[in-house]
């Protein structure tokens, strides 16, 4: 692993890694946070996944969780949303897929199965990287994200329940299998057979009998996706019948930008930190 | 005046916006924070000049200025550094002169003279311009800014101090005349005469009589620029034989980015927003 920068930011340290990842097959790019009660000790770990056209970097420059998190004694860790570099195949004018869209899936299809492996980078080797490398306590970990995000942070906790004190999303993709931006995405990754895909769809994995005790949803009701791409009602529908405990706002007036995200992140590290305080 | 774009943020609106400037002679964009309070009538304004190589979005992504705004009723107002476009002279290699670096002055040399008139347009056509526009209160008004835009700031406010109930500073160029990264551009905007940069040089215009009530001046001591590009010295030896109230806080291992704005942005907030109280 390799520190790009590391800047002091509200007594704790903001920093950016490079590690050469197995799982990707490419060097992959990574931000912390480790606050100030890092100096002392593990801390609680907190995962945001970015959303679509992202990388680890626009969280990092626009979230506005340092503040907070010093706060509260969290580290923060923001992945990229992808692989990326030389002779990771991209389709470099399609934003909802390739490089910046990496759905926090694992690929079967030519030619993306090589790179395009996020689920295993942040299910196995993210998290050994930062257990090593940073003072964290793994035996405390919280995800959230927004958007792609918000539903990889869903997909994840779903699948890997006893990892996770809580799981939390800025106006996440409910059901990427019948969204129109997603859906194309998923079939290049995953191949033709949509049964395939309901491994990493929140709701189908909901449907198909995954569960997590509960999920803290923001939405902003003047978000440009809501209708077509985001469609909070299904992933609301499908935890009504699981008995998933949602509590789900709908914030008058907000888009989904980072205006949003970083109006509301005070909000999820607390209900985070409150859940991690075990 | 155009909107490019508004934002609900922190329950206020985060806008960016252009407009024809008679001062610089070309669009000039600029973003403002109305916070909540500017519903119900005129809210003190806080001017923010940015640092060398900055436009308007840099702070306005990367300050963390919203929430605390929001909280105090202030309206944010973030110009940009320099004039912008085709036909404005620049020297697109040197990131210490031209464009990104408008050292909030008034050229009077050529081919600077018709666009680099940052003075006249911060003091004269876009206070004009917010007033008609937004629901400021331009008998409450304040200032800071970051480096080069802390500089200009205490420039600004020396040189007018009745318009500022306050002025602040992150990490400013104490006396750009005697610097190495600013010099040549004094030169360049101003002709050889030093006399003519006096008028633009904070230590100089204390030395030659004007007279600020208090700054406050954060300032990290991990800065690389601190010991040859910003030297808090030379303004506080300044304002000491000058009797002007200095508080200088130099910041255990804070640099020079905008980890170290953000973490003291809380601070030159709260302490603008009790100046702007009467």
């Amino acid at each position: 692993m390799k520190v790009v920068s590391v800047s002091k930011a509200h007594d704790g340290i903001q920093g950016v890694y490079t590690h050469a990842s197995d799982a990707c097959a490419c060097d992959m790019t990574f931000a912390v946070f480790a606050p100030p009660q890092a100096k002392d000790g593990r801390v609680p770990v907190l995962w945001y996944l970015s959303g679509l056209t992202c990388t680890h970097a626009n969280v990092m420059d626009k979230g506005e969780y340092r503040r907070m998190a010093a706060e509260l004694g969290l580290m923060i860790v923001c992945p990229d949303t992808s692989p990326r570099g030389e002779g990771v195949p991209d389709e470099k004018d399609n934003w909802q897929f390739g490089c910046g869209a990496g759905f926090y899936l694992d690929a079967t299809q030519q030619p993306f199965a090589k790179n395009y492996r996020m689920y295993s980078y942040l299910t196995e080797e993210l998290p050994r990287l930062v257990a090593e490398n940073f003072p964290a306590d793994m035996a405390r970990q919280s995800i959230f994200g927004h958007s792609m995000g918000g539903h990889g942070a869903l997909t994840i906790a779903l699948r890997d329940p006893e990892r996770f004190k809580s799981c939390s999303a800025f106006a996440p993709i409910a059901q990427p299998m019948t969204a129109g931006w997603s859906r194309p995405a998923l079939e290049k990754y995953l191949g033709p057979d949509e049964a395939a895909w309901r491994a990493y769809d929140a709701t189908a994995l909901i449907e198909d009998g995954r569960r997590f005790p509960e999920f803290l949803v923001d939405q902003g009701t003047a978000d440009g996706f809501l209708q077509d791409g985001l469609r909070p009602w299904l992933l609301e529908d499908a935890c009504g019948k699981a008995g998933i405990a949602l509590t789900l706002r709908m914030q008058d007036g907000y888009d989904h930008s980072y205006n949003f995200i970083s109006t509301f992140m005070d909000d999820h590290l607390r209900w985070h930190a409150a859940r991690l305080a075990g």
